[in-house]
């Protein structure tokens, strides 16, 4: 047990937490921290029931007032003004990017700590994308239909001229390597793929390839164990040079930024028809950065012509696709609605981000997940 | 190099091997062998079209001729009387399982050596399993209709009282841990889950617990060492116990004989609804595994009744499953004719297992996949 003496702050908490959120009161997690921490305070501000709508609109609801003896704020997306929390010490945004509140003054203007949940989508995402690939590989949706059709067809002649291989020694790609497309390496991994891993910046060292953020237990790969290749850079002919590589399965589970807008478009779709893979593509991050146009050309051009195989797409752009939209019916192609990162699991595994914050911080160590200003994430 | 005064075979072979099956002729396996074993002997008869018929009739079509100088057969079924085939030195059966030769006078009669094929099914069915078990639990048949319907509906509360919980955590049981069930084990580890297996006999030690027979490289689980806990037992007092340690999922991956039919019955979907786990059963074995009547009864139960939370059905009883059936139909059933093992990687795989063993055999090697006519397999 650390003691007073030792890192000079009590056992008892003077912390005052408040959490917005629309997910229903964690009232087991709260007891449970009130048990850990005497002292402490904690409040539950339910924001809405419809949590994308505000979300995206970035409303709050919560009242001036209830800022002016909170010391730690737990939030989706609004930060009050600084003026409004005399107090605040510790800002935790519950999602993993944090690029929605940039222009705040609270992380222009103060030194409040910013800490994110990066990490807590790792295992669900990942398990959607893998999901999709299993699932086209081994023609789910054909199955079904005989199902629904009341047909039992054994016939393994079925799939001639269109066989089913499985993933074994399949190559994917998995741009970029941050908490989900680690977690689709280990999957992956253990599929006996073979896997090519791409960041940004180049990971020559056991150090520099170890994640040191928030990870799911069980899951993940903190030391960068499963990739065989790494490659990187943020230029366009480096990116060319990953996709000449030629891969079975293409995953972009990369954030959206100037470099990354529109990073698949025409000319990179014909390098992808020059590798004559055919990769299944997913799309996982955001929808702009692949080109939609070339994104259906390509499927509906087919595998015999090096179009993609196909491709499952939990963003699209523009958001929401439209009703009439030719993509919704492209051959091979999977769409939902940007809710890949949906589940109970998400804001449990947030407020274990914030509890283990609470318990570093009451033992004078250095929180995870905290966000350098310099980098900006 | 390996010499002829060393163990007391020459360099050059002397077998003549005659291949029997359904696919098209492996003409590069076919060179290759020739060029690894000069002298080697290398026929292939393809034997039908329709493969799963012939193959359940037992018939054969080649010419008893055929036989006369052959050292080496691989067949998927049929053996010959061995008066056919004197110089007879290893049968090698294109399946995992060797009950449909059993009553053959070669295996009857006849110290000819058997191998079989177990091991190559593993990743093909193990990602079946997998990717059906993703599917249901990330709602991939509720997309679909959407996506259909060209409906954009990001709303996360869609999912109210009936949330998506990802995999991290939950428990797996898998009955029994043979090849398909360890590349399950395999996967369900990097997705976080706990393993539990079971066996027929006890593996109390880290010997027994070694799989011993050919696998997929970069798959299975040779060492046994993803199950947090090992179970066993033949009698049904066993089988209880396992199931009352509540599953999220159970996966019968298990060879049916005396002790298997029947397995799941009345008593043992008592036992699950006891739990109130209400796990995703797959059965990727044999239909008279799972009692149908039963099977759908907890089907149509609901996991608000303690029934199943869904089902993944490879294989049904009786097979094929009748058009009118009213197992086709139920909620949140997965129904495919038997054809979880089809795939261009199965017949590859058996041709690598012979490629092993003539590599073993030329080096006075002991043989893989070996049946031992004691044990039956």
């Amino acid at each position: 047990m650390v003691t007073k003496e030792i890192l000079g702050r009590g056992l008892t908490s003077t912390d005052n937490v408040l959490i917005a959120a629309t997910w229903s009161e964690p009232t087991e997690w709260m007891s449970r921290i009130r048990k850990e921490h005497p002292g402490i305070v904690v409040n539950y501000f339910l924001i809405t029931l419809e949590p994308i709508e505000v979300y995206m609109k970035g409303g709050s609801h919560v009242p001036d007032d209830y800022f002016k003896d909170v010391t730690i704020f737990v939030t989706m997306q609004y930060l009050p003004p600084p003026e409004l929390a005399p107090k605040l010490e510790i800002c935790t945004i519950l999602s993993a990017g944090i690029n929605h509140i940039a222009n705040t003054e609270i992380y222009k203007n103060t030194n409040i700590t910013i800490t994110t949940s990066n990490g807590v989508a790792g295992p669900q995402i990942s398990e959607w994308v893998m999901g999709h690939l299993l699932g086209h590989t081994h023609r789910f949706r054909l199955f079904e239909q005989w199902q629904k059709e009341h047909k039992w067809s054994n016939n393994w002649g079925s799939f001639t001229g269109n066989p089913i291989r499985d993933l074994v020694t399949q190559k994917i790609g998995i741009f970029s390597y941050g908490s989900i497309g680690r977690q689709v390496g280990r999957i992956a991994h253990a599929l006996g793929m073979e896997i090519h891993a791409y960041t940004a910046h180049p990971k020559p060292t056991k150090e520099s390839r170890r994640d040191n953020g928030y990870i799911v237990p069980r899951t993940g790969d903190r030391e960068g164990e499963f990739p065989t290749k790494w490659w990187s850079g943020t230029d366009k002919a480096s990116f060319h040079e990953f996709l000449r590589e030629g891969f079975d399965v293409l995953v972009f589970s990369v954030p959206l930024t100037d470099d990354t807008r529109g990073l698949m478009g025409k000319e990179e779709f014909e390098i992808l028809k020059e590798t004559k893979t055919s990769p299944f593509l997913v799309n996982i991050s955001r929808g702009p950065i692949v080109n939609t146009v070339e994104l259906e050309k390509s499927l509906r051009e087919g595998v015999e012509n090096g179009g993609l195989r196909g491709a499952a797409l939990d963003v699209v752009d523009p958001e929401p696709l439209p009703k009439g939209h030719t993509l919704w019916d492209a051959p091979n192609v999977y769409i939902s609605p940007h809710i890949s990162g949906a589940g109970v699991s998400y804001f449990e595994r947030c407020l274990e981000i914030v509890g283990m914050n609470l318990k570093l911080r009451e033992e004078g160590k250095r929180l995870i997940n905290v966000v350098d200003r310099k980098r900006g994430y």
